[in-house]
């Protein structure tokens, strides 16, 4: 841990350039079929661990996570199907979104009327390959293109997955950056996606990314990434780590960071804590279009933080979020559709708002009665009688006059219309001045 | 009592042919001319009871009810004007809103001048009679169109209205359908006026129906329907029930049922309380249009009710609210003004309201520590990796996740947006599946 | 003191003569060299004093106030400068606005180069003369139009400025009107600004005529007017004050009252105080457009009363706001500039929000349970039927409903929509017929 600040790391960042290192990491990750379980979840986490020193957990299968199981381990090696003529029309090593996920081994032959219920395609979308899991019922099933689909003809396929579901383990990752307080900041992205980049490729980068910036700081927060499987990670992460998820402070659930739409916020169920407040300043501040959105009981992993038994400060902070792209859960989602500069400008925004986190403080105005004279201390403009006032000044008249132990320098900026960075400076200016006392 | 539920009676009802059976009870109570008190109240109540049982209640004139008194009771046999030339050109007989109601017996003879200050009429619509009364102020008058009033040449007019008041009794009519609880839901509607059928005929027959269906299944809350004269009618209730009006949960006004306007919606004094809440989700999953209106202190009965004295959750549920309509109070309030299935949408809409209140209850998720796992109960679809939510599993997941024993299902209805009847659908479904607890 | 109310006032008010006297009292004032000390104040007192019965006040140099000093007394008796060839240029005699305020005294020669520095103009409007102050960093300056500015050749200047800054006072004027309680309304404007007229003679002669009309009249709150000089002046008076300022329950800063423009209110910092929602209502009944903003820690004294160690419930009530008008501290603020009629309908204005005050009361209704029968108290019209509700009847049922003891008559006109004197006379005819009592 050295001494500079995130604000500091913020000001060196060349984010067209971190986003062309973050594009370059998830071309490496894309090739990997991962599952919610499974050797593709150790070898990406394999992959980060060059980048950031995240652990490897290991959650044996029939472990009991509140009213869940840790499901068998679901391993595939290849799968295929041949069309009557003996050509091989589908073939998992072409593209791993070709299974469905979890789908049971089998071998054998099919007329064409016993192999269509277990395939699946998009209309609407003719050259797309869709993705199709089955974690919790047995099945098996392959995915692709309609066109393809549209065009198979009456005979017998023979059909081969040759994959393994047996007791094993469920993989996740997790890295935690200490701070000055135990009070911690989640920061959650699944890994259970296979060849699909906007979900999750990109979120898994911009969180690897914000911990390697992290890791070179003095921090305020402890910084808590992990990198889990979808909901049955969560739930399994909640389950072991029950008794200490009270210290969380705020939390974001990282997914949909790469394409080119704009922000948007999905609020924490508790609605305005502070990571929500935090969020919208650093959106408001940043000057660009964004939606904020209120929570709703479906989406990522935030429904299980935000289940009602935990109801932790998490929200989840994305571009275009899903379901809402029609790339979204299809072979489009690769690695033409995502951008570097859309990740580079994502782990910039998520800079922003854990700089505000690390910022805020709730002080005390020590001069109460009056404003104290600015002037001779150089914090005021001595030359009046001027119709224009400087943002400066007013952003210490905005920090004196709200600084009553009630309002956070996030409060103020909110109240102000100041950007926030602008309230912290001047906090900063009076705390060297002795105006201002830090209320604990 | 059986054990059918509201929202079945509301799936099975034909709201066209109960419209049709409204608009012909309005027929037989139309040409009864009705006042506060007096035989038309008698008359009126008699054939609501072939509908259904309805109590009829006698106060003695004289009688102190808080600040007023229940006045003498008024009856009509007949009144007349005949012109100089006798001919009779105002009749009684011919419409009951002829004569100013609460008119004192007169029988002489006057000239235009002295008769002038005596007749009524509406210079904008010179067809129409008006619709007078003059209940605590003794006086005598007639009511005819502005047309004849404006054909009037001098001489003397001999004029007679054989009427009576004397001391008697105010009537009202009464009906409880008792619940599984003693809370009550109070509907109130105003029997007072003659001839005219948006105001009120078309309340009452809502009244009557909706009596009519709740007698025929099981109940949670109390229901007690009452048929009163307006104003000093519920001030005379409520003096008599004093002791009783705190069981009270929620109540109506129902008046201008039959015109073919949009719903409004009058708050309760208390604004948001809980027949507030439940009307406002009916209108909005009725998909029709509508107003909602907050509380003032003029208008029907409720302005009794939300006295501060008593301060109660009443509002009024009307279509196109009174005076806002040119046929108010004028004799083109008449049968061909009120329709058939504005009467049947009426009671429709009514239902609705009553099935949120009878099926409103709060909960508790009792695997409140992440989501339990919906799929092996047969709650959720299996084949995850779809973009589509389905309506059924959004209301289940609303359900779960804010059923923290502080949100009631209307409350979850209000904040998902999805239908009352669908989050209660879904409720049902959680109970079966000992999801959920009922909070008391 | 005589027994007429502040409504009788308002009802007398000719308020386009009235406007034309405070429009020749700012005349008078116009000429006077006023800056935060010195003669020109005091002179400007003694103006005032022959329209009301002002207190001076004098506080000496050095004073201790927070975490202020009283400055310096500085008097100017002439200032110019002559151009290379011996003319008169700039003269203080001219203009008082030629000179920067608190300009330390000097004589001497300087090349146009070492002049340039202390001269200050308006390159936008190259005809007005700027304002400029440095009352707390020691300098010298002039003011001149862009115009002369421009045409300034190379060569030797004489400058002279005969000027004192020497131990003195700070002056400033108290009027205190008694009333029947101590709470206290207090009515501040700063009067250190030389020949400038919005900002802020008007500011001076509206509080003064207001100071005239409530002196002839019973109080119910005790009045106290300050004249000061802005900022230090306010700081002092706080100072001087400290012990007894929670008596305040309303306060204004009356400043930019003599433009053409809409009124705007800047909301005290308390946001909701009985100030706030008085001013809200008589801007409301006036018809007037208006604007209302949140209460912002810059702009004139109120920034002090507002200090979160004081935050009285003090807002300002102006036309436009300062720095939103061109001429806005320049010589074009001039009598030009203001109007009798702006002036007259200000004062109107602050007396219809100090009506409120005055009026304002909390009642509780003595017939709590359903309404009085109004009727046989002649106030409710006898024959009903109508479909015309009328506002005088409106106003007594807002009254009677919402006299609950939590609602006062001002909160009460807010929520009917009605006019405060509406309600207010309802309130009165209501008293009269021993319906409502006040609640202390």
């Amino acid at each position: 841990m050295n001494d500079s600040t995130l604000r500091e790391v913020i000001e060196d960042l060349n984010s067209a350039a971190v986003g062309r290192e973050m594009l370059a990491l998830a071309s490496e990750l894309f090739p990997i079929c991962r599952s919610i379980t499974g050797q593709g979840v150790r070898k990406t986490l394999a992959l980060l661990q060059e980048v950031i020193p995240v652990e490897v957990h290991e959650v044996a299968s029939g472990t009991e996570v509140f009213d869940w199981t840790v499901p068998n381990e679901w391993n595939i090696r290849g799968a295929y199907i041949r069309d009557p003529s003996g050509r091989k029309i589908v073939d998992f090593s072409s593209s791993n979104l070709h299974v469905v996920s979890y789908s049971s081994p089998v071998q054998g032959v099919f007329s064409l009327e016993e192999l269509r219920p277990h395939l699946h395609s998009i209309p609407e979308h003719p050259d797309w390959i869709p993705y199709r899991t089955s974690y919790y019922q047995e099945t098996w099933g392959f995915c692709l293109s309609h066109r393809q689909l549209s065009e198979l003809k009456e005979g017998d396929y023979e059909v081969s997955i040759d994959a393994s579901l047996e007791a094993g383990y469920l993989t996740y990752g997790e890295l935690v950056l200490p701070g000055e307080t135990p009070a911690e900041v989640l920061l959650s992205c699944h890994i259970c996606h296979p060849s699909l980049c906007n979900d999750n490729l990109s979120g898994l980068v911009v969180s690897a990314f914000l911990a390697r910036a992290l890791g070179k700081i003095s921090r305020k927060f402890t910084y808590r990434f992990i990198f889990i499987p979808g909901t049955i990670g969560s739930i399994t992460w909640l389950a072991k780590n029950e008794e200490t998820v009270h210290r969380i402070h705020a939390g974001l659930v990282l997914a949909n960071l790469g394409d080119a739409g704009d922000f948007t916020y999905k609020r924490s169920r508790q609605n305005n804590s502070s990571i929500d407040t935090a969020v919208v300043q650093a959106l408001v501040d940043s000057g660009l279009e964004y939606e904020i959105e209120d929570f709703v009981p479906f989406g990522y992993d935030e429904r299980q933080y935000c289940s009602p038994g935990f109801n932790l400060p998490v929200g989840s902070l994305t571009r275009t979020p899903y379901g809402r792209y029609p790339q979204y859960h299809t072979s489009a989602d690769d690695l033409d559709f995502i951008r570097s500069d859309a990740l580079g400008g994502s782990l910039s925004l998520y800079l922003d708002v854990l700089a505000i986190l690390e910022q805020d403080r709730t002080y005390l105005n020590l001069n109460p009665k009056c404003e104290p004279q600015l002037g001779r201390r150089g914090l005021y403009g001595s030359l009046g009688g001027r119709s224009d006032g400087r943002e400066r000044e007013l952003a210490t008249l905005w920090v004196l006059n709200y600084s009553d132990g009630h309002h956070s320098l996030l409060r103020i900026a909110e109240r102000s219309g100041l950007k926030f960075s602008a309230i912290a400076a001047a906090a900063q200016r009076l705390l060297g001045a002795d105006l201002l006392e830090e209320v604990s």
